[in-house]
């Protein structure tokens, strides 16, 4: 069972937006209202045990239906099976090339905890199920093995993103530098074995920073963690009779749309000779429209995706699109020879692509300094009271002065939670330890970082690490990017530009991004298993196997891309992988300051940061209810440098969704993440045998192809020559 | 309103079958079960009046229920009225179209019975709302009224059909002409103003011919007319609380796939800036199988008109086509060389596309000999029970033996089809005065017919056009077309090769059809009239109207795809007009016999011929029940010389039905009419711009192309330098 990805996990420089689940997008904009968590659960199920009362089981707790049916919560020993993390392995597989296709499209990445949820509890129940039969089942399917798999699969596909495959790390290599500097040496490839070690001596260092404050953060402040708590009340609703039954019918629909977006996939592929053929360069609105990357590609994913994000999101990006390549760029072309040389070709830093680049870039630093703001203030303001909550009543569970319906539940919760302890010796030594490896190991990954960058890297970590986490349980809304940012531009400068600052800067981004997200991570893990009374310490052997199996996996899928795709990285690659040069120019940005930018660029960068900063203050100011109508300035900025292709398809998922509502309201809100997920996931799946058809050098046999008339008179008379 | 298009407007070269409803098919298995008329109604509605017992109106007859709502029938003028005339003047011009879409592509035209029937209840009922709310209502809508627009419609859209624009008519141009014979000089080509006027002088006879035997069919014989019958009850039903409810959701549905399709069929046509291009040459299965043109070309009409087919005719399609292009043709192919020359091109007759038209030829004609055999004795036998009948009792209505509950339904009906007579000296005068025009005027136009043959075919004509309305109103099958092909064989024989007698054969056949195919036309609405009270009068004065409307409309809008589409009647043409070849073919087979087929075609010629009516012997001898999975060689021609793209397409329809049927028979049975209609509609619509885009000269910007990877690499490198 695949845990409800949390939002820290799926940014792309402070974009969780639109990466989470709706719900959890307007809790965020509600600023933290707790009381609103438990209607916070996307999934229509996952209420049901609580409020359906026509049911038998009236006027139960959760938990109290739990006792009467399981007779005794498994040890942690026994919730850690071996099928679990059999079915983890598998969809940590599928989900990694999900996961590596979105990093490497648009770095957009949905919530994809339905089809997770889903394809996990289908696996796993239709395994029992005929083990049952057979009358081989030993252990039953419980909640407890349930999150066991969900959080493994998540801890997995969680290092495709965090591993930077599509930014910091593919920013290092030759492709992407010297699109920007013709003639730099100064580039690290990709190369499986160091890609793995690398991972391997950083992605544990963010688990065992935070395992001794679990109890601080779960039972003494009750953060909220909305994605770990929906996440529970998904593997709750599961285990259920009600809540099963309305699953099967998700995954009958999941089923449907997975298979019909697997063929149809699979069918383009057949008339996609070269990247400029098939549908994926289909001129819907025209020859003129689609030059300006105005068109509908056909994509299944996107669509699916516009169904998953909110409306708002799918309209900002649509108005980020027509702004920039409807307005800006064609604008900005016409001083081609004035602003910038001409003889540039389109794709060129120091041309209109600088532009492109820049300007989003500015919009994105907006956006994020804006929020990092909002959430850190947000976080020590709510820091503090917590102390001080915690000071006035020393006894935080026996004496809790809230009385609510759910005590019940906390107190089975917390006398379970804090059966299974993990000795805080085992998580400073272990943080040490690793600490001390990594120090020795990087600098020969990375020439230009030092080993005081890293060891004043894992000093600040644990507190930022903290922080993340922290925040995290306030508003669902990791700032790992962010923090991931700061790497570059503080180490980058320390370094300076002639000692490789800007690659220094970019593994030094690596490092901070991987603690900081699994930190969160882990956290919002210890909530979901806090609610399902799943034991810590299976929690924490979930995540550390999960993190490996990722190490492994996330590079072994992203080198399949690598090889498969060799043009991945360009801009008119079928996998442009759009943030790695955002990362890249930012890194550099970092270590030579503006120099670079071609004319009029800075004062349109200095504009579109205010803008962004504007925008939201605007957002914030009129509240969530009367701004529903403001463009949120981080959606706008992708298809700055992307185009709006994609941006229409998710438009047109939003439609499709909007149709829906509007038809039937009820049959939209239980099956429509459903549909999206079979939607995103078919095409995820054909990924595979995409890349593997790529590899093996199997070539699609026909060329659809779109030519203006004139052009096709020539070419026909030049075929019937 | 249009009434139900009887099948013999709709045929081609006998084939009633798909042409007409599939209950009416299913009727005409059943060899005129007359028992089963009553629920040979296509539109689930219309049974509601007799057997919805929950209703206020119970154990009421039709009429009974009308009896109360009408206070009074209105007299024959005020059942035509002006509105009445615009509609069917706007609709006719529609179906013109439609019908010459079809014509023109497969030959394969569709019941579009429901569609005219809801647009025409549709436009009438919200123009005369419209006038309800503004007070100015002076007349409401009645159902004779909705009779007179029905049959309007038909008498001239069915003018699209006999006028032969894409059979015998086109078969005299030189572009058909010459396809067979390259250097023949003898051809007639299409000229607006001969073919008007061809049309009026051989479209009225039919009329005249039989208003006299009115009495004798529909009181006397009591023949059923299925189609006829169906029609009335359609619009009896429109005219009832409960069917007008269902008629709103089936129009809803049928505007809602209209749009669809015109919408789909206007953004195809910006990637078919060739007729080598676009979705209608999309290598669905590969571009291996595209050449033996198995593909799915995305047409609207043709997946509508798969579901309204009965399944088993759109498998029969599919495999003739899988038979003939799948396994004969390339096998044929492979004697090159040996059978015919191998210089030869795929489209010359003498090769290749010799076989495919000659076996096509042969297996429509043994299939054409089957059915004219058996509805002719048929159609004996019934006469001479009908006549002992009435021999036997003197007074058909008072002392009828039959006592059933529609007697006073009968009673009634047959007061007021009585009432208002058309005097015999009118029909008889008119007859004689049209013909004596005619005779003078057609050696004129068609210089190879003599005035001598045309006397002989005016002798017979009234004889036919008795026995096809006869045979008609028993078994819903009009043989117009094979009277047609008797008229072709022997006025050709008569005249003989050295004289023209090709093209006599073919004008003979056009005088032929246009007269059988109007007379079992009228009878039919004489039919409709009777159970709608609608008076014999207002019906012929309808279809005489309808008949001048359609004389000008339908040479019109041929005229306009005429001159649109150069190519048209080429095998490559998106309007290869099938029957156009055929027919020529055929003639010429009459005047000049077997000599010029190629080597070793007459045998399998035969073989087919034989094999044609051996399937009809067995599919007859096995029973409806036991032959469902017979095919209809009929069916299995046509694909022989187009190919099984559209079959492909029909398959698909078939297809969606058949799910739909699976999941909810209900909603597909009341609703699947309506929702084939639309996507049939709607592209037919298209057709008008379409056409009139392509007059102006205006051509779409794209070519959406499909090369094979090794030409699409030439074609790069092409453009690249």
């Amino acid at each position: 069972m695949h845990k409800k990805p949390h939002s820290k996990r799926f940014i792309h420089t402070n974009i969780p937006r639109f990466l989470i689940s709706k719900k959890a997008v307007e809790m965020e904009m509600e600023n933290r209202n707790e009381a609103k968590v438990e209607s916070a659960v996307e999934f229509p199920a996952c209420d049901d045990v609580n409020t359906n009362k026509k049911d038998d089981e009236e006027e139960l707790t959760v938990e109290q239906i739990f006792e009467k049916k399981e007779k005794e919560v498994p040890s942690w020993k026994k919730q850690l099976t071996v099928r679990a993390f059999v079915v983890s392995f598998l969809l940590s597989i599928m989900f990694a090339f999900i996961v590596m296709k979105f990093n490497l499209t648009t770095g957009i990445i949905p919530s994809l905890n339905v089809a997770a949820g889903l394809l996990g509890f289908f696996f796993v129940k239709t395994w029992t199920k005929l083990l049952e039969r057979s009358g081989m089942l030993r252990q039953p399917f419980t909640r407890q093995e349930n999150t066991v798999i969900q959080t493994c699969v998540v801890a997995s596909s969680g290092i495709a993103y965090s591993g930077g495959f599509a930014s910091y790390l593919l920013a290092m290599s030759q492709r992407i530098v010297q699109q920007s500097d013709k003639n730099s040496t100064d580039y690290k490839n990709p190369a499986l074995g160091w890609i793995i070690g690398f991972l391997f001596v950083v992605s544990f260092l963010g688990l065992f920073s935070v395992v001794p404050l679990r109890k601080i953060m779960i039972i003494d402040f009750k953060l909220t963690y909305p994605s770990g708590t929906a996440t529970a009340h998904l593997i709750n609703s599961f285990h259920t009779p009600q809540g099963a039954k309305l699953a099967k019918k998700q995954i009958r629909e999941l089923a449907k749309y997975l298979s019909f977006s697997f063929l149809w996939s699979s069918f383009q592929w057949f008339f996609t000779a070269t990247d400029e053929c098939g549908f994926q360069k289909f001129p819907t609105f025209g020859l003129k429209a689609f030059q300006n990357k105005f068109y509908f590609d056909f994509s299944a994913t996107y669509v699916g995706v516009g169904m998953i994000c909110p409306h708002i999101v799918n309209v900002s990006l649509l108005i980020g699109g027509i702004l920039s390549w409807g307005l800006m760029w064609p604008l900005i072309e016409t001083r081609k020879g004035h602003w910038y040389s001409a003889t540039l070709g389109p794709g060129d830093i120091q041309g209109l692509r600088g532009y492109q680049v820049f300007i989003a870039i500015a919009m994105i630093l907006g956006d994020g300094l804006y929020n990092f703001t909002k959430v850190l203030s947000q976080t020590i303001a709510g820091l503090n009271n917590k102390i001080k909550e915690n000071k006035t009543m020393n006894l935080p569970l026996a004496n809790s002065p809230i009385k609510n319906p759910l005590s019940f539940d906390d107190e089975r919760r917390t006398k379970l939670f804090l059966k299974d302890q993990i000795p805080k010796w085992f998580a400073i030594g272990g943080y040490i330890a690793i600490a001390a490896i990594s120090t020795a190991t990087l600098p020969h990954i990375f020439h230009h970082l030092k080993w005081y960058h890293i060891i004043v890297l894992y000093i600040f970590a644990p507190i930022l690490a903290f922080c993340n986490a922290f925040g995290c349980g306030l508003t669902d809304w990791s700032l790992a990017s962010s923090y991931g940012k700061i790497a570059i531009f503080t180490i980058g400068a320390w370094a300076g530009s002639s000692h490789g600052g800007i690659l220094a800067g970019l593994a030094a981004c690596g490092v901070m991004m991987n603690i900081v997200s699994t930190a969160s991570d882990l956290m919002q893990d210890f909530k979901t298993g806090y609610m399902t009374l799943a034991s810590p310490r299976s929690m924490f052997v979930s995540q550390v196997i999960g993190t490996s199996m990722g190490c492994i996996i996330a590079p072994c899928v992203f080198w399949i891309f690598y090889k498969a795709f060799p043009d991945m990285g360009m801009p008119t690659s079928e996998y442009p992988a759009p943030y790695a040069t955002v990362y890249y120019e930012m890194a550099k940005l970092g270590v030579e300051g503006f120099s670079a930018l071609p004319k009029q660029c800075l004062n349109l960068c200095y504009a579109f940061f205010a803008a962004s900063i504007v925008i939201n203050l605007i957002r914030d100011g009129l509240g969530k209810k009367r701004s529903w109508f403001i463009p949120l300035p981080m959606a706008m900025a992708i298809p700055f440098f992307l185009g709006p292709y994609f941006a229409i398809d998710m438009c047109v998922g939003s439609l499709i969704l909007y149709i829906w509502q509007k038809r039937n309201k009820d049959s939209a809100d239980a099956l429509a993440p459903a549909v999206a997920s079979g939607l995103i996931c078919g095409d995820g799946i054909w990924a595979i045998p995409n890349s593997i058809l790529a590899l093996v050098g199997v070539k699609p046999p026909i060329c659809m192809k779109f030519l203006s008339r004139g052009t096709n008179n020539k070419v026909d008379s030049f075929l019937g020559s």
